[in-house]
């Protein structure tokens, strides 16, 4: 078989379209993010991307039926100057190989269909939960700091300290490199112990900012505070027992 | 070398063959069922699969010839409207390169067959010796479930949690969004401790109603209450000494 | 880079040569007895074989030169009806592709090269020492055991149970199955515990019977004969000490 | 993707370039050596080698810029009859394929800049702090010897004993023997428990007299003191709380 299978559902002419890149990663807040702007928006399904490189593995559905994993390209027609392309999925890359071949055809489908500028979310573990997440960024170019620090991501001097690991980082990498694509990477700050909504909250509101579009934003609203009861409670319940050293098991 | 190599033995015409699939898994539920039912027919073999994606191993016969590891596909031409195909083999791919490459071929020859509907055999881990295992069931398409409940397959919604893993997944998973085959994942309750021959009865039970055929159960009866009795010895000295916990030893 | 990159020294016709292979592995059976048989007939080199299957990894020799993990083989005309080929090296493939890979390509150069039959070299793990190591076999076609067993080759009823893993077997396995050439695996009994050139001394034995060579055997007596006193002398300190469990540090 | 990329930045005619080869590695000695050369020669970079045989991680610098891991090869024009070569990089190859398929291709690309001789630089981990480290060579032959120990590299007798395992050595191994370029592996002694410039300063000694070059050393020579400050303060330490077996806790 051929190692990466593109299923594409439709032929669209898109303007500039700018892709945003949210897969499963530390909190989950890449996915979550990028998930939510996908249902929001009612973004249309473009292409199914089956790999080799992703767990062999299929999920079942409420109905019973089988869902083989996958990435998948959606997109939405805006009136700016600018479409949208959401790349989403269940896995990223399992190996070395797997990160670089995926992020490389994600790139090559992304040319394809012109794509002006890529920003990747992913989460930033602290290690300790944070009450107001911040989002920190990286950039192809220290050109687009500016605009970036105006709509509230923050670059403290050459954090993270271990770079990117990932498709987060390899999109950028390698679109900087190969494909001259530009484009920044958000970060949301989260403790890396659970999936993490607010996290991705923060991520959007910065974003939507960013890229001049509007969301709605009330049910991850909602979705980030159960989880801040939640963590708030189990949080208290394990200082009162064994104090703060423990929360590293609530992953 | 070719890293799947597959030796054809003959060349047959089928009609519209239902393919059955079953590898060594959990329990092994799907290899002995699909060993049984080649048994029982007198299924004649079609295919070697030979691969760099199995491990580098020979088993000794009793007559101290060497068998290089492998999968087959055996047939037999039926009286009704589908012919019959069994895959079995000595092992699954054992890297997720290994599943995705083994599953893609499978599919190839099948679809080189026109098979018409595929089903995958399997066990679902339960964690405990089950008095009556039931048969759970996953689909390609909810149309196949009515007929699958009445023939005695369970489908509890969004069962199992995480999905299929291996290649009881991955053929049907690839068979429906890359050949177009539709079919249905069979799952015998099995504790997961041992190769369980009544969880394979109770699934061949099951298909046997769905696909139309007859096999003789008598053997596979006989080894189910035979190892119902061990089973049943070890459950009883296990609990007199050390209570339910300890069950996990017994694998 | 090639995968396998084969390096050919010379050109030579050989009459139906029979190889012989040993490998690192089990005891270092075969490699020993391998490294044997090309030393005391002054074999000369045919081929080396370098490969991304091996280590990445270089020796020193004792003037401070690099040497190239790889295998090699070897040849000697002989007056007999049977040329000779042996196959050693220093390492055996390290992944299941490599093994895989490795033997796949010795049977292409073998085939090129008319060899009519393998002897492929091991050790037997018995997890003990033992005063005289049988050798056991295994073979491509029963029809050849009747005279493997008059040269002193045990076949016991289906052992070893868990069959061969590597390239001893996997020489034979792919050998049948895909170039059609027969053979069989002579395998030294070996506690396991460290390299045993008593083992592969009795390997020899056999095999210079059932392919009618003679080498000079006093070299390896001398050393089977040391190693006897060394491990002799172990396991008594060790029985004295710690009983006979401790066997096992050995290695 | 091309497992291998290689980004070519300009076209320049070398007279019989020496390659010098210093990856992250045992103390880091081959890289700091390296980085320090192309630092203090101000050499110009030809390549970037990018690869899914790197990690798939990207680095941040100081300004918020995305840096994709990579290796890279400079050049600097020299009076003398060979022109200078420099490969360094963020990683080594992080398989066994990855190691021999990188280290191949920066030999294609050496062969095609008709390099005449390649000193690859590392670290011999000797398990402990030492005054004055040791430089210890391999050579691809053996006449390359009596120059080499002129300049201060000492050889002794079947060291390193478990030969040379990564690209320092796969360089030279395949180097010779596909290639046909000869070269000398320098060995710069070292704890190995930290990154080590004074081993790496006293690889740069007797490689500026071997090639006949000329470094600023000045900045070396107070990394190396600050770092045997740092570490003799800890050593002090350690050894006045735990003994000596303690030091193996610093890395």
């Amino acid at each position: 078989m051929e190692k990466i299978i593109v299923v594409k559902y439709r032929d669209v002419k898109l303007k500039s379209p700018i892709l945003i890149g949210g897969l499963p990663g530390i909190g989950n807040v890449g996915k979550i993010a990028a998930d939510y702007i996908v249902e929001k928006l009612n973004m249309v399904k473009i292409y199914d991307i089956f790999s080799e490189y992703l767990p062999p593995q299929v999920f079942i559905n409420d109905d019973s039926e089988i869902h083989l994993v996958r990435n998948s390209i959606y997109y939405k027609k805006m009136r700016g100057k600018h479409d949208l392309l959401v790349l989403g999925g269940d896995f990223q890359g399992t190996t070395q190989e797997a990160q670089y071949e995926l992020s490389y055809k994600m790139l090559e489908l992304a040319k394809d269909m012109n794509v002006s500028e890529v920003y990747t979310l992913g989460g930033y573990s602290v290690g300790k939960i944070v009450e107001r997440p911040r989002v920190l960024g990286a950039v192809t170019d220290k050109k687009l700091i500016p605009e970036l620090e105006k709509n509230g991501v923050i670059f403290p001097k050459g954090e993270p300290g271990g770079g990117i690991v990932g498709s987060a980082g390899l999109i950028l990498g390698l679109g900087m490199e190969i494909f001259k694509i530009n484009g920044a990477c958000l970060m949301g700050e989260t403790s890396g112990y659970f999936a993490d909504p607010k996290s991705a909250m923060e991520v959007l509101n910065v974003l939507q900012k960013q890229i001049g579009i509007k969301i709605d934003m009330s049910d991850i609203e909602t979705r980030s505070k159960q989880i801040e009861q939640i963590t708030g409670k189990m949080q208290e319940e394990f200082q009162n027992k064994q104090g703060k050293e423990d929360l590293g098991y609530f992953g």
